[in-house]
């Protein structure tokens, strides 16, 4: 943790003005678990997002897209269970309505209100089981980490963070929350993430800021190289601490920036952690790349190979996959120069083997987080991926899932 | 079968004048099995060859780019077990020194061979067990289907077939082998093929036709997106059938056209199907997109989505997913327009969700061979790509790979 800023609890109802509360409704087949969910803000927020490129986006993210054009929202609702997607115009619809009824509980107009959905694709949304989720919707400060579990669907545990540091000398706050665990490959993964701030921020600022944060974190996670219909990341910041609004000018706009990629670092780590399946988490650092876009094709392909996470979950050093998946990646490379490393055991050099203490590469697979370090001399760019291994946990889980 | 052909036994040595002979000299664990093998040509033939587009590229592979852009070549020898890649100088020392050793016990020159390998990268080849293979090695006519099993590595059968039909009415004969199970996505796969033939043929026609016919047979084939670096596609042509060579102009061109085409389909759905771990196969025919570059993306992407994979091995009609890896392949999509289709089973229309019987979707599911077609309403492009389920055998197979 830097100097700069503390950890704080609560995560997206930290920052003052937040509320949240969440329902179970039925969307899931249990009746107890929750599936529905709202944040809200007690005044308007400059609001932005980071979506999907899927040509198949869900109807959730077109809403969301059409009213963060004006760069203003107040509140969230999100239900998991049910991705509302491949859903035709009554998908659109259901969205839209969605939002009316969060509207009208909240006392809003349904403009300020966005959507998400998660969840089985090419079912149409249960609208009553929803409207009685949302009239029976309990809001509180405290509501944070309810709103962090209610928006889960195959993770294992909730993925929150919230700081606290100092703008203009006003103490300002910042939480997040993601979920997502399979189908997530970039661009961006089978993930939700809301972040929230009492901070007064510009908007085009913190648009372009929260789009290049989102390029290094979220789009560097592959559990399984599957994009997704529904991702989503949105930030609201109400400006309640009455800060003189960042920009790119503010000269505290860099600690804003460190702490918003703190928060989305974590959160991105987490969700390869708890990947599908998932028994360790793998990093993937690539330097001397050509130039970043290079170290990037490099990285994301490594944490892509399927043949490579069987070795990381069987822990076996068998780096000739990294060589593969190098090879195939399209970034330049010298067959005569890069260096492999498996966290601190060098495996390869001047692009063929070293000697390597073999118990000692092994161990270092077998450790709950894997870090390969790739050095390709040929630039300066470079890139961080995180990913996961692939076992039979992966396969369980997605073999019946809509059953 | 089209009345064009029929089906003859010995694969590659069916053709006139081709030899083949196989050893075990120990370069897998075992002592018994077979891991080194050689095809030969009584003359010299036309050879053309396709190869791995990866950067990584093993050393055979380029020494068969370099001694193939003559078009000339007799003989290939091929060891399993062992990739020599990413082995350096001394990889590309030892690759031609292996074509050496089996020109000196063929009585040819070395330029005249050409080699593969195939297995665990990131090793030195073991020179004297293979120089001891070569010198043990006895050559024989009906020698192909031993052949066929030499060469490979995690596959459960051989893959291999040969036909006869008439050129300028002389009985020529076509035959071909494959291995291949993991690391399988286009540019090519884990690949080693081997085409050998009779007929004469003209240098740059059948290089073109061994091109095209790569992109639409072997490049259409998905295991689990992994690309290897010694994928190799190896045709020779020694021309004792005294036939007209065949060339563009040749006006049974596209019979040998047709049979060359109908072996390399066969072979590379037959690789889908002993995909590492896979109980069935998947064939994902996709028609109505903008063009074929867009009709072909689409294809490969749901056969290389693992979301889906695992679907398909739980025999669970879960059909979003295919809309998923739709979405993220970027081909052009409306979707108000695209159609899906399992087996015979329609589960989407206008781009959602249509009516079905889910018995007779599982039903379909549940079959050894899956068909998904898609139609996209756009334009005219179609392509056809092959893959199978993902298991907790696959995993199994790549846990400890090299232990």
């Amino acid at each position: 943790m830097s100097a700069l800023f503390s950890e704080i609890e609560n995560c997206v109802t930290a920052p003052q003005g937040f509320r949240a509360g969440t329902a179970a409704c039925g969307i899931k087949s249990s009746e107890t678990v929750k599936d529905l969910s709202i944040v809200v803000s007690d005044v308007p927020c400059v609001a932005v997002g980071v979506f999907t490129t899927s040509t198949t986006r869900a109807a959730p993210v077109l809403l969301c897209q059409e009213r963060l054009k004006n760069g203003r929202a107040q509140a969230v609702i999100v239900n998991s269970g049910n991705a509302n997607c491949a859903t035709g115009e009554l998908g659109l619809l259901n969205a839209n309505r969605m939002t009316e009824l969060a509207a009208m509980r909240l006392g809003l107009e349904s403009q300020m209100v966005l959507c998400s959905s998660t969840g089985i694709i090419g079912r149409q949304l249960p609208m009553d089981k929803i409207e009685h989720g949302i009239k029976a919707m309990k809001l509180g400060r405290e509501q944070g980490n309810a709103f962090s579990e209610a928006i889960l669907t195959t993770d294992t545990h909730p993925k929150r963070m919230a700081l606290q540091f100092e703008i203009d000398g006003h103490m300002v706050r910042l939480g997040g929350v993601t979920k997502g665990a399979g189908m997530i490959y970039p661009n961006m993964a089978t993930m939700l993430c809301y972040l929230t701030t009492d901070a007064a921020l510009e908007f085009e600022w913190i648009q372009a800021e929260l789009r290049a944060a989102t390029e290094d974190t979220f789009n560097m996670l592959s559990v399984d190289g599957d994009m997704s219909t529904n991702d989503t990341c949105i930030l609201l910041a109400n400006g309640l601490v009455g800060n003189t609004p960042i920009s790119a000018s503010h000269p505290e706009a860099a600690d804003f920036r460190h702490a918003l990629r703190h928060i989305m670092t974590y959160l991105a780590r987490e969700m390869a952690r708890d990947g599908e399946g998932a028994s360790k988490l793998m990093t993937v650092y690539v330097r001397g790349a050509r130039d970043k876009t290079d170290a990037i094709k490099a990285a994301r392909a490594i944490t892509a190979s399927p043949l490579w996470q069987c070795s990381l979950a069987g822990a076996d050093p068998n780096w000739g996959r990294i060589v593969s998946a190098l090879g195939a990646s399209g970034c330049e490379l010298h067959q005569d120069r890069y260096e492999i490393f498996i966290s601190d055991v060098q495996v390869a050099k001047h692009g063929m083997a070293v000697e390597y203490d073999d118990a000692r590469a092994h161990a270092a697979m077998a450790s709950d987080e894997v870090t390969i370090s790739i050095d390709l001399h040929i630039g300066t760019g470079q890139a961080t991926a995180w990913g996961c291994d692939l076992t039979h946990d992966y396969i369980d889980e997605n073999t019946l899932y809509t059953c």
